[in-house]
């Protein structure tokens, strides 16, 4: 998407340097830097340190690694080798996983003399499939926010809210809850959007940098205002991403994700989640009972990172010194509180028959 | 309540300086420090910036400001001046307008030149009265405690989440949510506190500070995390306080406080109110219709105060530059989903009944 009229993915590759380019995100929304990877150890580092994060632009900037590493040396042992190195920077990320099997799997294949242009290749064909579901998502979703915005005054703006930054950062380009934004705004529907500010990353402020970097009118709120400004009709719909979608459509997705759909349900509004069929667990069915809930360091729970006065980025802590601190990093929303699943092929409910209507295909590859 | 072992109140007058000493709460958790209130200016900016807040506090310290004014000037003009000013501090607070109406009302029948003396009696006597309303708060809440720790295997904590600060630190002494815990706690009965961080302002962060300065074992979350701790079971009753409460039982508190009560409705948590009778608002009955909620600069969302390496205090901006922050300051949790209000005259239904049952006197009044 565009950063000041420019357009932007979250990665590329640069022909004239026949190297990948990151956006370094551990300094947004407050600078805009963008970074070279020469060695598989600078893949490593972005993943671990999180300075690209978001689990379809893992996947995408893992199978760029490995087509760097072919390109040094492509032997089956440093294909093992760089699946290994690369696998242990997030070990619990599904779709790196994902990823690396596909290539490894592919690569085996090939003779090593064309190993290295066939991974870059590969590497491509993941980021575009990413950019096209997210597209394809991007106009199912607006299809919503058209109907939306026909039953309202000509010229008023529909008022979404989201959670989290389910956003292109998190993907390689569009995202996926903010695709539909992104298309409604340049079909010329007035948006406006409640950007919920998530503690404790504060990923909030990432999608607000997004948005006004696209000149979508929005505002940035604490996770705890949502509730009021649906109680007084503020809010038209919620769109909000997920980490894993269970077959029966419950959602585990950012923390605090749960309490916006209650009030979501309790005041009529609807909840949509948007996501890419990878999210789908088909081998999971009742998501509060059976996803175990990543329980992360208490730091980012009494802490957080902002700019001072100085235009410095420091972290300061915000609770009593030793207080000690929870943080489970997700929660799940039972599908009964969700109004309906936009994915790549089309909307549907969440429900198991919903799923398995758009879905039949990996519904039996899964049985 | 006591800090480093000595027992304070959240004011007090100093009969040496003949003025009124605040602890100035914008520098708690991190810095604990006391102001002398000079000027009747001084009152009005401690009321706004927030210096002292809490319903309770905030009309305990009007009152002293009324005193204040009356030995400076004690015409009935500087006492209707007196009550503006005052009063449009912080306009959403009942408590503010219940404690200067009855200082203006009982002063009129004054003479001017006992206006001073009796004003400064009167103030002594609302902040007496708010501790032992608060002490006989605490034993009513203690009761319920003491039922839920009953069916518990012996030894195992009433785990009790609560939402912003509605501790000594918003009343002069014990709170109101808070009290039930310091009672149950000095009884002996084993808790464990979820703290809802509170965001924007981190009240949270002050309530941790009171448990921990007392001794109650307590955990600092998001206020995204409560839903998910509900969902698993980790949370045996919910206790928060309320800025104004509706004849029916609706209750205007802290932002996010709707977002919990929605929460431990859906998972069958009992949602306890904590509430002086002063509080009251007996001429509303829809809270959502008809309390206008307070719009805070959006500074407070779009920056956050802590403590940085260097150990000093500072703001950090969490949101892009320029980024348009919303700030409403509180949200109306209806009455429905309200287990029981504890007052100091016992523990009611969240109905026009249940407070018409308690408080039959100050219903005729209202009428």
């Amino acid at each position: 998407m565009k950063v000041n009229g420019t357009p932007y993915r979250s990665l590329w590759w640069d022909e004239t340097a026949g190297a990948l380019q990151i956006i370094d995100q551990r300094w947004l929304p407050h600078d805009f830097r963008i970074q070279q990877l020469d060695t598989l150890e600078d893949y490593a580092v972005a993943i671990v340190e999180m300075r690209v994060r978001g689990a379809p632009l893992i996947g995408a900037t893992a199978a760029y690694g490995v087509a760097f590493a072919m390109s040094e040396d492509a032997s089956d042992a440093n294909l093992d080798k760089t699946w290994d190195h690369l696998h242990e920077t997030r070990p619990t990320a599904i779709n790196l996983r994902w990823a690396l099997d596909r290539c490894r799997r592919a690569l085996r294949a090939v003779p090593e003399a064309e190993r290295a242009a066939f991974a870059l290749q590969m590497a491509h064909e993941i980021a575009d499939e990413d950019v096209e579901i997210n597209r394809a998502i991007g106009r199912n979703g607006l299809e919503i926010i058209r109907q939306i915005a026909a039953k309202k005054p000509a010229g008023e703006p529909v008022r979404i809210l989201t959670h989290c930054n389910a956003g292109w950062l998190a993907t390689v380009d569009f995202g996926t809850a903010t695709s539909p934004m992104y298309h409604a705004h340049d079909e010329g529907i007035p948006l406006h959007v409640w950007v919920d500010e998530t503690r404790p990353r504060n990923q909030g402020a990432l999608t607000s940098w997004e948005l006004g970097s696209h000149g979508i009118p929005h505002t940035y709120i604490v996770d705890n205002a949502g509730g009021h400004l649906m109680q007084h009709g503020l809010v038209d719909m919620v769109i909000v991403g997920t980490d894993r979608t269970t077959r029966r459509g419950d959602v585990c997705n950012k923390i605090g994700t749960y309490l916006k759909a209650l009030a979501a349900h309790d005041n009529g509004v609807p909840f949509y989640v948007a996501l890419p069929s990878p999210t789908i667990d088909w081998t999971v069915d009742d998501g509060v009972a059976e996803i175990p809930i990543e329980e992360r360091n208490a730091f980012e729970t009494t802490h957080i990172q902002g700019v001072g006065d100085d235009g410095e980025i420091a972290w300061v802590r915000v609770s009593p010194e030793g207080t000690p601190g929870g943080n489970p990093a997700f929660d799940v929303t039972p599908n009964r509180l969700v109004t309906g699943l936009i994915t790549e092929r089309g909307v549907c409910a969440a429900t198991p028959e919903g799923l398995a209507g758009l879905f039949p295909d990996m519904v039996q590859a899964a049985e």
